[in-house]
Order: C-alpha cells, then structure tokens, then sequence
C-alpha cells in the first residue's frame, strides 16, 4: 500500500505513524508545502520520502491534512489525477464546504470525507505522537457518496488507528462541533488575551496562575495557520455559539451586579451536569 | 502539635494529610459543619479526632477552609478563644474582606492570611489528595500584622508542604487573581451552559467533544458553594474581568462578521505568547 500524506503536522504526522506501524510493507510518501516541515519529517522518520503533489497519480491513499482553506484546492486538484480505487480522505474540522466543493467533481467516489476528533494544542511535524487516534471519534460525512470500496479501505485504515466511527450530515457536523470545539477554542483566546492584556507583568501570571488557568488556556496555544480558516469555514455557525456566550456571561454579570448570588449558586449548579458529559469523554479517550 | 482543621473539603483535607505526614507527633483534630464530611474525614483517616470549634482554645494551629463568606464569621468567633501563641490561617481565594474583618480583632496578631494556589476541581473530603501543595504559591497577605512567632511556625507549615511563599497586598491579590483564576472559572462554567443549552441530546456532545473540550469546561465541575461566596467578595474586580471579557469576544466576533480574519489569524498569533507564561506554571507545578 503506498500512501500520500499531504500536510505533515501534528495531525497528518501522526497517522503516518500509526498506518506504518500497523501496515509494515506500507510505503509513505509525504507532501508539505513547507520545505522545513518536509526535512523533519524525514528526520523523524514520519514518512519514508518526500513527494509532490503529482505522486497523487500513482498512490493507493492520499491523506490530506491541511488547513480547511487550502484543502478546497488541493483536494480537486487530487482528485483530477488519482487513480479509479484510490482512497482521498480529509481530516478537517469543517465539513460542510468541502462536501460542497467535491459534490459535482467526476471522482466524488474516490473522496471520503472525515474528522477525526483527536488533537493537542501542539503543531508541526515534530508534534506528531502515536495512538492519538486511539478511542478516539472519527466523524464521517456523506459516506454515501464514497464508492463501496474505497470506503471499506478508508474502514480498515480508520479501525488500524482504533477510532470509533460515528455518521453525520455535513451541516450537522458543522453546527454541532462549533460548540464542542470551536467556541472553546475562541473562549480560551479571548481569555488569554484578556489576562495578557491586563497583567503587563508576567511576573504576576506566573506565579498566581494554577492548574485551573492553565487548563481553561491551553488551547490558546493552537495554531493561528490552521484556526483562522476553521473560523472562516463555519462562520455562521461559530457566530451563533458566540452570540449564545457572550449573552450567558452577561447574564452571569447582570446577577452578579444586582446581588442575586443565589441565581448564581443555581447557574453553577446547573451546570455542574457537565460532570456527568465528561466522565463520559476520559473514558472514551482512555 | 496539636492542629484543628477547619473544613473538611478537599482543601483542608489535604493540608491534613501532609501536616500529618511530616509532623509524626501531630494530633489533627478536625470540624466540619456538615456531620457526613466529619464522619468520611475520620474512616479516610485525614484527622485523628472529631472536634468542635470550642476546641480553638486549646490547640496551636488552626487552619480554616471553608467557603469564603463562612471565614468572616467562624475567624473572629476562633481568634476571640485561642491560647496567647497559637496561629490561624486561611486559604481562601480572596483576602481583601478577611483582612478587613480582623483588622482591628485584638488578637489580629494569631492570624496570617493565606491562599496556597492549588486544587483540583473536585470537591469534598473524599477528593483530599497527598501533595497537592508541593510545588504550588502561597500568597500571604498583611505579614507584617502577624506576631513573628506565629510568622514563624507558619512558614514551617508552609515549608513540610513544599510550598513557595509570595507576599502580597490584600487589594493587589484579589485584583490580579480575578484574572487568573476567578475568571477561568467564569468562562467555564459559562461554556459548559451555553453547549448544555444548545445541545439537549447528551450523546451528540459525548460522541463531538474531545479532550479540548474537558479542558475548557473542567472547572464548570467546580463546587458552586465555595465560588458563589468568591464571586460575591471579589464582586467588582471579577465584574471588571468579565467586561473585558466580553469586550474581547465581541471584537472577535466582529471580526469574524467583517470577514476580518487576518486580523482573527493576529489576534491568535499574539496570544500565542501564553505558551511562554504555561511553560513556567507547569515547570513550577511539576
């Protein structure tokens, strides 16, 4: 099986090395339009040769893991040259504009679309870790309009990296993981910046921040490259989730300012629920 | 050394056990309002003997950690009663109030004002863990208006718990810790309420979110019992946060409906620098 990473950072990276070590005569070409990354993957020994995007032609499985905007080039561009049972699948988190940019494209039936629900704040190549996928949620779009076999192949890759499928609408998708992971993301940026802004001194931060800071900021760290188009992609989406938070925290201030500390102690209480939610996902993910 | 801890919850709890731990000839006596903590806190072992607050007369240290509004009271009514030399001390999350309450208490002298920078979000005795202060800031505020010998032997506490100790103003301490963790808890909290709302079917959430997720929303499992009380003391520096808070989600959320996302992509970027402010938190705590 050769295979045709194309995006060698936290994500792609870690498939490569998954897929090695459970396909041993798998050979995996790997593509990125950073000449640096390229070189430290090799180094790494995430794939064993650098490729272009030609190599598309030739390849059994082509993993495209790149920022959501770019995709919508270069997965068309792909998709012009593969051969008639190569597996193309993405793993963007949004799904609703590529579905709509492959819709009408003569090889639809080659591409799979998916997002694996697995990540850290980290990027780049050197980021790349194995088993991420591991327990993980890997969420498919239109599998419908994947041909049978390619999706059986897509199947065996997705059950090697040990991840639970799970079928979804494009739309769904989109609306939904705007509130589980893209208004998190933005929460914790705007909350990083907040504190920044505030406490010149780092000082400061750094020796009264704890484990509760840091834990509501790591995602602050993520990449700016591959969460800008993400937002762009699900705008409206994303837009909506804001305007429900911000209304909820100013809610939460309006109570505090009139006094009404029980309302508060009852908002808290309530959500305390997510509790529950999470003792779900530390057993998924363990 | 004869201790009383009182308040059972995670807090006090904890501070028991490594009390304990390093000073062999310790007897913890322990008091809890509610009787089911007292009970759990003596079959878990975290304290030697039931006490009552009247206890306060006779021992050398008594460590109070219960909800913020609840110390207002219980410190006065405990240093009314204690030996000439004994020391008391806090650790909650805010100082300016407490500070205020005991400032003009004749024996202002036995009390030090601390908030040691630790916890988890659990809560209760059944959450008290050994070595959660190792490592971690303790802030004190006022020491000057503390006798020395009473300085003293609770910097030898604070030392058997691997502590760093970082002397600060009452004012200063509430104003910057709004920041770094009142508001995390805020954020969080309204976070975990704004997917709650949205997403009514629990198993679309559990199947969608992933661990950047539970990270954002772990400390909305926070007891809303001990943060009601914070919020109400620090009610005007924690509202000042939440306004700019907000201030800073709507820009981006502006941002994004201008189609700005060179300016979003910025944003990202110079917020990026808290990666340099974690490193130090998480080199302290480890």
């Amino acid at each position: 099986m050769k295979v045709l990473v194309i995006g060698l950072g936290l994500i792609g990276g870690s498939m490569a090395i998954d897929i090695k070590a459970s396909n041993k005569g798998a050979v995996i070409l790997g593509y990125d339009a950073d000449e640096e990354h390229l070189d430290t993957a090799i180094s790494l020994g995430l794939i064993d040769e650098k490729a272009t995007l030609e190599d598309a032609a030739s390849v059994d499985v082509i993993i495209v893991a790149i920022p959501v905007n770019v995709s919508l080039k270069v997965i068309p561009r792909v998709l012009d040259i593969v051969k008639d049972d190569t597996l193309v699948f993405d793993v963007g988190s949004t799904k609703a504009n590529i579905c709509k940019v492959v819709g009408e494209h003569p090889n639809r039936r080659n591409f799979l679309a998916a997002h694996p629900i697995a990540g850290t704040e980290y990027s780049g190549p050197q980021a790349a870790i194995k088993n991420l996928y591991k327990g993980k949620t890997n969420i498919v779009c239109e599998v419908e309009k994947t041909a049978f076999k390619v999706q059986e192949r897509a199947m065996e890759i997705f059950n090697d990296l040990g991840m639970r499928i799970r079928y979804m609408d494009p739309l769904a998708h989109d609306r939904h993981i705007a509130y589980v992971s893209h208004l998190s993301h933005i929460s914790s940026f705007m909350l990083g910046k907040t504190v920044i802004d505030k406490e010149k001194n780092e000082r400061d931060i750094f020796d009264m921040a704890g484990s509760g800071f840091e834990s509501t900021v790591r995602l602050a760290k993520s990449s700016p490259a591959m969460w800008s188009p993400i937002f762009e992609q699900n705008k409206q989406n994303v837009i909506e989730t804001l305007e429900e938070y911000i209304v909820n925290l100013q809610n939460f201030k309006e109570l505090m300012e009139s006094n009404d500390f029980e309302a508060i102690y009852k908002e808290m209480e309530d959500t305390n629920r997510i509790k529950e939610i999470l003792k779900g996902i530390t057993i998924k993910s363990s």
